[in-house]
């Protein structure tokens, strides 16, 4: 979506953030991609913010890991977050950027730059570790020490999730937004679909 | 996996059911599915426990909806189940079964119907409702009913999954552990992974 122009779900979603705050899991949820297998894979990542100015959402990665595979396969991936205190689902879907060390782009690596340093010193040493998806055969815990001053290990990629479609599930006022642009021309169509014969949507069951 | 042998994850998500189960939406969890443009979907469903004597999950759905499509292309899902509560994760994949009106196998359509009636009546109505995916333009709710000793109507679907490969993170304990199986043989790989240098796992950033 434009960078210039706020998408209707975003205060939506702004808006659950903030009445879920107060929950640590809140920032979780689960992004879904496929395999060149052809086959889904399933996890959960962290929300790392949206991308300044823009309607795009950020999660960190490790380049190494079984997404970022995935994502080579096929750069699409859909989001779905659950509030659990206010019972509402964002179903986001669109075309991931990733941005690791090998990126050309200038923009790109300071974006990738401010996200490394956004996170913990703690949470950074973790791209320094073994290779993710592989057990560990040594006893010893390594010793990896990082300057906090340092910029992005080659480990470090930063994920950009471009929304083209947003499904917006409230079960409590049984309300449903669905909205998608159409790239070119940046116009949103929003349906405000009425609640069903009975108060409560049960979920996965309709969609 | 084989209906004779418990997996030996199924003990440890068993726990994870027992442990979280004041909270309402430690049943619901995120199924991911690819659609027939090579895209994934992924959309919160309810757990309807373990098919009797078997390590399968099942989960009802409306027979209209986009993840019946999407399975008909890919059987293949993965679930992504995070417990809020006591901070652990399965990825559970696997081939899901589609058990709607039309299926010939009589055990089948009976295991569809025990699915059905353990639901609750209002659940069932659900069915009776509009297209899943449509909105509606009629102003006035339906007034469906239902005889709840009539069986299950032609748009309930169960599904049900049956594992191939299970991941389990444990972010207190940092315990990693990876079933597979070979489907010929039924023997399970187990994978205790040591804990990573830091101590917590940080979401997403290593899978």
């Amino acid at each position: 979506m434009s960078s210039s122009a706020t998408a209707p779900w975003k205060q939506i979603l702004l808006n659950s953030i903030s009445s879920n705050s107060h929950l640590k899991h809140s920032i979780y949820f689960q992004l879904a991609t496929v395999g060149s297998n052809g086959r889904p894979s399933n996890r959960t990542v962290v929300f790392r913010g949206f991308q300044d100015g823009t309607d795009k959402i950020q999660i960190n990665s490790d380049s190494r890991s079984r997404k970022i595979e995935d994502l080579k396969h096929c750069p699409f991936a859909e989001v779905c977050w659950y509030f659990t205190e206010t019972w509402e689902q964002f179903r986001i879907h669109g075309r991931v950027d990733m941005i690791d060390a090998s990126n050309s782009d200038p923009d790109k690596l300071r974006q990738r730059e401010v996200a490394w340093f956004a996170g913990s010193v703690r949470s950074r040493l973790q791209y320094l570790g073994l290779t993710p998806g592989l057990p560990s055969l040594d006893e010893q815990p390594s010793n990896d020490s990082l300057d906090p001053s340092a910029g992005p290990v080659d480990a470090f990629c930063l994920l950009v999730l471009d929304p083209e479609k947003v499904d917006y599930l409230n079960l409590k006022s049984n309300e449903r937004l669905a909205f998608s642009t159409g790239r070119s021309v940046n116009v949103f169509f929003v349906a405000c679909w009425k609640p069903p014969t009975i108060q409560n949507i049960l979920f996965g069951e309709y969609w």
